[in-house]
């Protein structure tokens, strides 16, 4: 993908593919407040003040400060209508901050420290004269709460007599309908799950509305499972997958990311998420029933593996070192040679299974299968402990959870032994590098699946992201550690204000539970 | 005026007068650091630190503040153009501060403490991630310096490669040519007279276009004159007139000021400023040699009268305590009898002439005349220090330039006393209450035409409106005390912040000089 013209025409394949935006009002639900509180996530509780049908009523006065709450997480722009009691002799100015849980409302912006920029934090200043005045903040944002601070306004003070999101989706307005055969737990998980996918579904499927908003290839793979059993908009996947394959490098290599705007390029390489590719594309045929875009681009997906076997050993085995990074989890001490080395195998696997459906030469598929076999090999013979049952990663021979729940995915563990290794995974956590993030207890749930732990699986749908949902969330969020609310891996100063709290990776329950 | 249909119709008959706004750009001079120095001006000094074309070369860093200078106090947009060296992985985030003069440009506005609200501060804060991005920042300032503060951005920083404003008159671009008679003094202050009427002359002729903005039947008189020497566009003065006059109160009293947006309404009452509306409309008739505005207004004018006539006593003299405001200057402690007094006696000559100009009974005129004459007389009776031979004002008898200024206007002065008493003015000026603002020295320059004094009158725009310019200004300052700095008349706290720099009321030097 070198030639300047096939990308051109790829990018105007995925143009036509752009969604149209359902476009839907929500009104504040609540005026609420925020205590501190040692039980709530981030020592914040919410309390409601009184109905916001009630806000028109208010006079809010120069530096008054109130919190609303739209009842849910949207994603989309607010539009305020502000009016006085006479006619204003000086400008109303308003300092807001949209935020997706109340420790971004409630912190101000002057205090942040993070590793990533303060330009995500979704905050406005806003000056207005002409009374009444309908004001819209100048961007799109995710949000349940906004808070609203008045800098300025005339002595009678001013009142905030409409608050609304104009919420977004290219998914539609509508979740679906609950499955009948849950509980309510279940039932909230579920709903949480679509609406994570709902709201990241915009021009692109985007990881995080609030912060990064760009089309992440690892991402992607896990919103077309979601999307499969929810919303069905497999051309929104199909759009994405043509701009991934647009924006590959002089090399091939597919971008682990793609900024849509203002043109769509690349952003970076992640050697796993190129992996992913080939196993996304067979699942996205599978659920199409199509084999159009395989045909397109199944050998651009074998193509990744290059970039794999350029760090393999002769003895098979892979060194992360020196390579091109590789993601797994947000885990800076994680050891990723075996983790990567199973994403591989799973990667060829896909490849085989593509072949064999596109028909290609015997000789094809077979290479496949011998090559994924080979590496399996190599870490069977030099990286499985029979000791504990469990594979190690690098010279360091790293023990890990993600080296576990990959290694099961691969095949590399044998059904018994994966059994083995998730029970000790249930009894003693603490023995191997634990995940950070919902998206490394992703592959968890499918390597459950994979082994038949149905009962593991369904136990930690309801602890972990049950246990975002006892906390408040109505969208699944970035990271989640239950014993560290201010766990971020952006930074060392717990500022966890630019955590995503709706993020893509994090909404697959639903494929588990409605698969 | 009370009938909603003629006030319709009058306001239909504005609107087919309002202006078509020329625009043009104007690109960033300098990139200025200010210094402290306390020969300065609000004790800041300016220093070029570099040509603004060099401005594209700067990476900027987080937390970098830069101050542009534009050349020249200009009003309009401000348009930036943004580059990053990549493609940015955090949105860029800025924080600005467009500002008339250097205090402005150098506070934080957390620390602003005034009467009047932080809202007129021309501060915003604005978030672009799609590089390259041009931004035009939301409102139209007033400005010839912007501050501009970093608060996010890439690692790698970020470059504004554009900065310009987009300045915007109903008078247009070009400011009339110099005067070939006069020094370069004298050539200075008539430029910045220009700047002034051109850079308030918008949808209406403003006061300040940086603060209050609206239409003030004080200035509009005064920029009617200047208008005369220099754009001519009489048309404005007649919207202005026309928007004045829809908006009475059911009274019929002309309104101190309109507001435009939303819907043009009054805003106040002043009764020397309707008392000035006869004048207004007398010279506006001379100006254009037409009639017809007179001929519709001149009831109106006179009706204005009537209200000064509750406040007089049995014995002719005026009490401003218990009538409408009157304001005459920035000033609580003076005492308004006499100077409004003389206000409406000088509106009864105008409504006397105008009455003849309209060839209306001599009955009328001769009313209007003999009512001048008899408040004239009062004053002369009651108010006329002999000893000084300069007018008290009041039951506590202040001394006031006011006074004397208005009372040689209104001829209760002879010609003599006014010389006598303007040349106390120019040796003694602490024997009375002095002027606080370029509106009331206007009116001593008016006196000083109407008794003779051209020295004294050339001496005063050199001394006052040239200390303006030797302190900075390039348009002129809504307040000036040549000894300081801070004045304000809205706070206690002496921050001037919200002092306009460029004021209506403030650049008449121009008809003195070119007149």
């Amino acid at each position: 993908m070198t030639d300047m013209d096939d990308k051109e025409m790829e990018l105007r394949s995925a143009e036509a593919l752009a969604p149209k935006l359902e476009r839907w009002s929500v009104s504040a639900k609540n005026v609420v407040y925020f205590v501190p509180n040692l039980a709530s996530w981030q020592n914040l509780g919410v309390i409601t003040a009184y109905p916001a049908k009630y806000l028109p009523d208010q006079l809010l006065a120069k530096d008054t400060k109130i919190f609303l709450d739209f009842g849910e997480t949207l994603v989309g722009k607010v539009r305020l209508r502000l009016e006085c009691i006479c006619q204003p002799d000086t400008p109303i100015r308003l300092k807001t901050m949209a935020a997706e849980l109340p420790y971004e409302a409630v912190n101000d912006p002057e205090t942040y420290q993070s590793g990533l920029g303060r330009g995500w934090l979704q905050e406005e200043m806003l000056t207005a004269y002409e009374m009444p005045m309908d004001v819209v903040l100048p961007r799109r944002y995710s949000l349940r709460y906004l808070a609203i601070t008045v800098l300025a306004c005339p002595r009678s003070g001013v009142k905030i007599t409409s608050a609304e999101v104009v919420a977004q989706s290219a998914a539609g307005k509508d979740l679906p309908p609950p499955l009948p055969d849950w509980d309510r737990e279940m039932a909230l998980i579920d709903l949480a799950c679509f609406r994570t996918l709902r709201n990241g579904m915009q021009e692109v499927l985007e990881d995080g509305p609030k912060r990064d908003r760009r089309l992440w290839l690892g991402d992607l793979r896990l919103q077309a499972l979601v999307n499969h059993v929810t919303f069905h908009r497999y051309d929104q996947v199909e759009r994405c997958i043509r701009l991934l394959c647009a924006c590959t490098d002089e090399r091939g290599r597919i971008p682990s990311a793609v900024l849509l705007k203002p043109h769509p390029c690349a952003g970076g390489f992640l050697l796993d998420y190129a992996l992913i590719f080939a196993r996304l594309l067979l699942e996205h045929c599978k659920f199409t029933g199509s084999l159009a875009l395989a045909e397109e681009w199944f050998d651009l997906a074998r193509l990744q593996l290059s970039f794999f076997r350029e760090g393999v050993d002769d003895q098979r085995l892979f060194h992360a070192s020196g390579c091109p990074r590789v993601f797994i989890d947000h885990c800076p001490a994680l050891d990723r040679d075996t983790p990567a080395t199973c994403v591989a195998i799973w990667s060829a696997e896909a490849l085989a299974e593509l072949a064999q459906l596109l028909k290609r030469p015997a000789k094809e598929i077979a290479a496949l299968k011998t090559e994924a076999a080979e590496w399996r090999q190599a870490l069977r013979d030099n990286r499985f402990d029979s000791k504990s049952g469990m594979l190690q990663s690098g010279h360091s021979r790293q023990l890990s959870w993600a080296s576990q729940f990959w290694g099961i995915l691969a095949g590399v563990l044998s059904p018994e032994e994966a059994r083995a290794a998730l029970t000790k995974w249930e009894q003693q956590p603490e023995m191997a590098v634990k995940p950070n993030t919902p998206y490394l207890m992703h592959y968890l749930l499918e390597a459950c699946r994979k082994c038949g732990m149905e009962e593991l699986l369904q136990n930690t749908i309801r602890r972990y992201w049950g246990g975002m949902i006892l906390r408040g969330a109505d969208t699944f969020w970035e990271v989640f550690q239950e014993d560290d609310d201010f766990y971020t891996p952006y930074c060392d100063t717990h500022d966890p204000r630019n955590n995503s709290a709706c993020h893509a990776w994090s909404g697959t329950p639903s494929f588990f539970i409605r698969k």
